[in-house]
């Protein structure tokens, strides 16, 4: 066994899924905030072990997705997570800017379901004008 | 418009997928630890708003799997929240017997990415013979 197929034997232990994909989970490292969900292939889970910083795939662009690409709001990696299962990553992440959401939001999770409905809950910390030139 | 067409009103602002159904994120409320995730169908989310415990869809077993039915581990919630495009839930949780994984551990999330390996990092505190009677 090569030593870049030893390095690759932890992503042989996931359970992608039928477009192999693996949904991943991104928590700020510091203040335990779970920030966004996104998807990753095989490839972007190993950029994103190799590099230290979140590296999505976009279902929608269907490309590699370099977290903070056009905004800079990068996702240093402090650790890397597995579930029980092998179906879902979880990544605790410093997110430089404080920012993770495209809406200019620190979290994507901003609705919160209150008297059967969902209500904005946190502020626009950054126009996303300004965030994507 | 009825008060059950408006009460059901949050659950047709959730993007489901093309199975019909969410990723769920269940965190724990106070320690802020990602404990699991797992999918609901329309019916698993409203049972979940309504209850005010966590009801989820089993894609194996494809039916209701109210969280702790058979161990008793069942996660009361303090908060449901949806992200910025709609298609993931978070929700917020206080977890009965604090243990969240059917392997007897607080999180599923117990596999580690050390060294290009995932290396166990959380003790099982029951065992899940005990749990599974």
């Amino acid at each position: 066994m090569t030593q870049d197929q030893a390095k690759a034997g932890f992503l042989d232990k996931v359970s992608w899924n039928s477009d192999s994909l693996v949904p991943a989970i991104a928590q700020d490292f510091k203040s335990g905030r779970v920030l966004m969900m996104a998807w990753m292939n095989r490839e972007s889970l190993a950029l994103t072990a190799s590099e230290g910083y979140a590296v999505y795939w976009s279902r929608s662009r269907k490309s590699l997705w370099r977290k903070g690409e056009t905004s800079g709001f990068m996702q240093k990696v402090r650790e890397l997570r597995l579930d029980c299962d092998g179906d879902t990553v979880l990544l605790l992440i410093e997110q430089e800017g404080g920012i993770a959401c495209h809406t200019g939001r620190s979290s994507c999770f901003y609705h919160l379901l209150q008297e059967d409905q969902w209500q904005v809950s946190q502020p626009v910390i950054q126009d996303p004008k300004a965030i994507y030139k």
